[in-house]
């Protein structure tokens, strides 16, 4: 593992000793993994970050920039010429740099494609056409691709021109129109005669996906069938490109963190070296929204203002009526949240999932309520009534935050919305305000 | 994409129809792609299922067995003989068969391995004795090695004979005391003369990791450097196995739906398909601390009772206090634990990070303690002084919610605990009583 604040100490000498002899620079910053120096780039002061940058060769510069974070990545996109932009992209496998070409403005990407060699440009525009977030955006155009009717022996020779990656997993085999065929693990390639036809020895089951497939959807497969890489066609069956394990490793991480995020109200990429500017803007709508219920919660109970005037005590159990509703609709969100993302909720199962949350969440408010009675009860004897009303609400207030925690995730999936932003602080403040409504009513009855 | 609900029928169909006919049944099941089975599994009738299971061939038995969900896998486990289950492990990957034994109670895991040819059986003792959270548990011993003296001719022949699995991304070359000493990608081993040195076209400079290593630490790695596999070595450097991309793949997955339940304050797997006891088991003991720590918050709310009963209207404000101290926490926690989670988050920039979400605390108070202010003072007019008092605490309690959401979950994880226990209702909890005593202290010295 990197020693990561070493290396950045070690890196800021290197410049303050030898950052005015560039060729030096950029011969010493090659014994340095660029995907170590990826790790540590942020920490760089901004100079040094700019002098090194510059001496790098492009390919380390393009991994490097694939690799550090959106910030950084932003910033050094902004600064850098069309010229340099395309150098990079020259470098970069085609998948990675049609996503950088991606972020550019409108001018700077119609300017890096001029720079670019011919049959670079026209492989990156024709990436830029599909989605980021499908199978299309995803892919790689760089694969290995053999007839039908070769032999294994021409199959080798063929490959070995096609593809200067030494990532490949498996061939894919098309006929005379591109139509994916089967594919050939490369393994089975080398153990074959020369002259046998591929047709005998290649898989003709192949699992594929469209181009326009959602990325979470193709993580998925990937997951599911255990696959290496993933073949995308379009809609006639014609080979696109393939989507590799180590890209469906950064949507699942992605898609993961988004969750996180999205569940919290943040942004859904991580803000950690985002300016605390820019993280307001992300964050303030949600919680501005959320005083807006708290002023919503001070009209409700100003509404039962008879009840906290006569009893006091009433007001004491206000919090936990509140954290507990949110607390359990967080959990029963976040387990959907979660399951739809990795596919252990679908449709077919809803009624067996909600009875199963209906059932715990009775279960828990069963547990909690007789609990806090009692509790109340040793504490705060003077008041059995008041014990009375605090369990009969929190048993009710739990139930349906179990209930609104399962089913609002799974209406926001249906309604085409993200669930992780249904879940988190929207179910959260609709169930305190259910549970505050369902206490005071409670309390209320009983007491008054 | 399968259709799963259709699947499912499929099955069931068929089960009724040709159920009893066990040689017909296995045939027909022969259609079905195990996979896409383990998908539906836990959908089928409970005696269904046990027919289906038993009619299985035992490769496709044990693929589904790795691929179904925990609650159905331990329910096959436990109604199978060790005979039956020492089948299954023969079939399945060593890494697979291994984490299968280790379900077993004692006395079945010893008679599960007795049961085992004896190569079969020190391959799995051997596992067995990694934790399964480490790279040696995760690792396979399933793996295509060369030594260093051989030329590419050579290397091809030992291979074909070597593995069975066709997964194999890359040859390892090792020494005569079998350790690790570079990587041959599979692709340049084709595309070499077949009298060339292995040496000559080897890769040295490979990244390993140690048997003990965590393995979300592996998962970081194989996502940093993009790796298709990575080899495992013991301390002197000996090739002990690979660990290979489809395993990292569940490590992420699980270790991000691990952090979103533990923030939930629910167990470590996903729930949806346990029993409600099971459910309420995990989540139960969480809840209560949190009815403990309400039981707390009336005792302080008491405290404050002279205030709450000359001013009613102070409690009208009490909920949107409690809900945006626990939002605004669970935002910079649920940071936190991604990030830390995805290497985002490094001890090095701990003060960076501090800083910022501090700074970003402070905005936030400032602009929800300005708005509640005027929003307070529009909706419930004859209260200046209250509104006020509402404002300074809403900014105060955000800002120690940011700053507490941030330490707290590196603190745990520093000390090392999950940080994601941290988050979720403990941070939350802790910063809902924090919000109610600076409300009421601010509240108490402006009103009274």
């Amino acid at each position: 593992m990197v020693e990561e604040e070493d290396l950045a100490a070690r890196i800021t000498r290197l410049v303050e000793e030898v950052g005015r002899d560039k060729a030096l620079l950029s011969q010493r910053l090659k014994d340095i993994n660029p995907l170590d120096l990826a790790q540590v780039f942020q920490d760089l002061d901004d100079d040094i970050r700019d002098i090194v940058f510059e001496a790098l060769e492009p390919a380390a510069a393009a991994l490097l920039l694939d690799e550090t974070d959106p910030a950084t990545r932003e910033r050094i996109i902004q600064e850098s010429t069309p010229e340099e932009l395309s150098q990079l992209v020259e470098v970069m496998p085609p998948d990675e740099g049609a996503d950088l070409v991606d972020l550019l403005p409108e001018q700077k990407e119609k300017a890096v494609l001029e720079a670019l060699e011919p049959p670079k440009a026209t492989e990156i525009q024709e990436l830029l056409e599909y989605d980021p977030e499908t199978a299309g955006g995803l892919m790689t155009s760089k694969f290995a691709v053999l007839k039908q009717d070769m032999t294994v022996g021409q199959a080798i020779e063929s490959t070995q021109g096609q593809v200067e990656a030494e990532d490949i997993y498996h061939l894919y085999v098309v006929d005379d129109a591109g139509v994916l065929k089967g594919l050939v693990p490369i393994r089975r390639l080398i153990s074959a005669r020369r002259d046998t036809p591929l047709s005998d020895i290649m898989q003709t089951e192949v699992i594929s996906v469209l181009t326009n497939v959602d990325q979470e959807e193709v993580a998925r497969m990937a997951d599911m069938y255990n696959l290496a890489a993933i073949p995308v066609v379009d809609d006639l069956g014609r080979l696109q490109g393939i989507v590799t394990l180590d890209d469906v490793i950064d949507v699942i991480r992605e898609e993961a963190s988004e969750d996180v995020y999205r569940m919290a109200g943040t942004s859904a990429q991580h803000p950690t070296l985002e300016s605390p500017g820019r993280r307001l803007v992300f964050r303030l709508p949600w919680l501005l929204i959320l005083v807006v219920a708290g002023l919503i919660n001070s009209i409700i109970l100003r509404h039962f203002g008879h009840t906290l005037e006569t009893i006091t005590a009433v007001t004491f159990f206000i919090p936990v009526i509140i954290a507990m509703a949110g607390n359990v609709s967080l959990q029963s969100s976040s387990i959907m949240v979660r399951g739809l993302a990795t596919g252990e909720v679908i449709y077919g199962r809803f009624f067996k999932i909600l009875l199963g949350e209906l059932s715990t969440g009775l279960l828990i408010g069963l547990a909690c309520g007789t609990f806090i009675a009692f509790g109340s009860l040793l504490l705060h004897v003077e008041s059995a009534k008041l014990s009375l009303a605090v369990g009969i609400a929190l048993f009710f207030s739990i139930s349906v935050a179990a209930v609104m925690g399962t089913v609002m995730p799974l209406m926001f999936h249906r309604l085409g919305a993200d669930p992780a932003v249904a879940s988190g602080p929207f179910v959260t403040t609709l169930n305190d305000i259910c549970g505050l409504v369902i206490y005071l009513s409670v309390a209320t009855a009983l007491l008054t």
